[in-house]
């Protein structure tokens, strides 16, 4: 890892803070082509397996070639690894693919939004713009889903739950059995539709996908996170099988919207274990070493069970992000109960070590 | 091209037809990995210049990363490109993936679609599963769009109008000059979306992009035919910029579904003018091959001005389709005026004259 060379083309950059438009975290304004270490948008720093990169540059004879038949071999493929049917399966382009489905679907019907805050909000976000209501529910004083308040919620403006678990961008997951009755619950009111795009990260994951016999639920998954390929855009869904066809309805061809190169790798990712198992412990070395350092600065943070690490800034005196930009490194901000706190994502066990001798620099200055 | 290949593995492929949902096609079921000589889906059979290919490759740095900063890039190029501003520019997973916005967009508001018949008619399709009305105007006798009665008919039922010039899978165009009067007059009281998919491939290619000056005109336009990119899916179109940002919010972050890679080989692509004329030049010597044999064997055709031909096969006394097949070719047939026809996309000129040796032998027999 060559620091001087992100210095170099840190100074050269361009300034400024682009805010997404969702988890309202700040981030500074950059470019692809640059060689800033990327620690804001919860990559995966390994990129990918050495077959799954091979089936990607085997792909290249495909690009002109439109994937339709790759369409049901991939359905197929997830269908056995998670035990349901091909009818199960929703594909978009990313997980967003699949949740832009579903806000069509609401604004086809009535019904509010239930969900946490703060929580990955794009889909309520969306539905806000066409007027539809979001109800934001706080989390408990542990950082965790107040689900009681949710459930009462949604009783009172039914419609849909939309819950990140584990929760980006705080990095908590909820209790498997509380959450089991909470959609057992839920569904008597609302569609309930959980995302587990950092599942895998967790110390003891366990999914939602069984529960999709229910006609109301459904669990979302990607290809973004621990399989590396958030730049394929693969997102995945399970849910009941007539929902499946409601939510089809909303795309012109289901799963067109990915590239052929993209379900080539797909394939390959989906059995590639080993890959996952490693990506999974790296994260976690990466997670010991900013927890470590965090503790020793005696930075308040919160316990993560994914990718990324929130932890507050509120003590320090400057411009963290920028302060960080101009050391060449991207991370996140965002406010939380009044307070300022960042959200760095696990980079390589090395980028995370360069990252805490910076944060280590800065905190002390 | 080794036809004793494509033979050997015709016999062990799958059987069976299946229907696109959008053009009435039916084309012979098979599988992305067989060798079968593939003239059904219009796709681009020289894939992509030596520069794209590069492009490509070197993408798989990226597939781990999210292309957020180059939605914004390609759109600029793109404006360049086309003497606009990045605000009159949408993107799509494909230029389905845009017909998809304006699907949502419809389904926001009252009104109708007019648009031909046949043609490629996923976005009435697509509103129809929701309850609106399609409108669908036959074609003159010339086998041209018939404006004066699309016009009629959208000043009875106002919404949209959807035309696609060339016409799949006609492969006729409509004067250019008939066409501006027509959108000037139709925009009093519809929408306008011009689907210029195969502009490209026309004697003379005029664009009605320049009169998006008026709010209610789209042109959309694709990587995925004369670019050879079908399989990257990276469609765009250009509107006013109020109706662009209209359609944005139909979508979770525009331009999002689109892969890295895509983004990548996209701006190659758009600056490598010599590749899009060599493909038309070939696409040229194909078309006329086919029609020099179709002559010869006395077959009704349609002149087209795209990268397929249309052809009458009512005096084909069997299965043409599933003959095609058993010699390893596959091809697409519909009806069109009471007659069968076969819509033949152009290969290479090796290909192609493969595939008028079969038609010649099955014709013959």
């Amino acid at each position: 890892m060559n620091r001087r060379n992100w210095l170099s083309k840190a100074t050269l950059g361009s300034t400024g803070v682009v805010i997404l438009p969702h988890l309202g975290i700040a981030m500074p304004k950059t470019n692809l082509g640059d060689t800033y270490l990327r620690l804001a948008s919860n990559e995966n720093p390994y990129g990918c397996s050495e077959q799954v990169k091979k089936s990607f540059l085997t792909s290249v004879t495909a690009i002109n070639r439109y994937a339709f038949p790759s369409i049901p071999q991939l359905k197929i493929a997830l269908a056995k690894r998670f035990q349901l049917t091909a009818e199960n399966i929703l594909l978009g382009a990313g997980s967003s693919g699949i949740l832009e489905a579903v806000v069509h679907f609401m604004l086809q019907r009535e019904g509010d939004v239930t969900t946490a805050t703060p929580t990955f909000d794009i889909l309520p976000a969306m539905l806000e713009k066409f007027g539809r209501k979001s109800h934001y529910i706080r989390l408990k004083q542990d950082h965790t889903l107040d689900l009681d308040a949710m459930l009462a919620k949604t009783q009172e403006h039914p419609g849909l739950v939309y819950i990140v678990n584990p929760n980006n961008p705080i990095g908590t997951v909820v209790a498997s059995q509380e959450l089991r009755q909470f959609i057992t619950e839920a569904t008597k009111y609302s569609y309930v539709l959980i995302d587990e795009a950092y599942l895998e990260f967790c110390d003891n994951p366990e999914s939602m996908i069984d529960m999709v016999i229910n006609p109301r639920v459904m669990v979302i998954k990607t290809f973004s996170k621990v399989y590396g390929l958030a730049g394929l855009r693969i997102g995945y869904g399970f849910a009941h099988k007539e929902w499946v066809i409601e939510l089809e309805k909303f795309m012109i061809f289901a799963g067109l919207p990915i590239s052929s190169p993209s379900f080539s790798v797909a394939t390959v990712a989906l059995d590639d274990e080993n890959f996952v198992d490693f990506v999974v412990q790296k994260n976690t070395e990466s997670k010991a070493i900013v927890v470590e350092t965090l503790s020793k600065l005696e930075i308040d943070y919160i316990p993560s069970q994914t990718s990324f690490i929130l932890f507050n800034i509120s003590k320090y005196p400057t411009d963290f992000m920028m302060d960080m930009k101009n050391k060449g490194i991207l991370i996140g901000t965002r406010d939380y109960l009044g307070k300022k706190w960042c959200r760095v994502s696990m980079g390589t066990v090395e980028e995370i070590k360069e990252f805490t001798k910076v944060l280590t620099e800065l905190w002390k200055a």
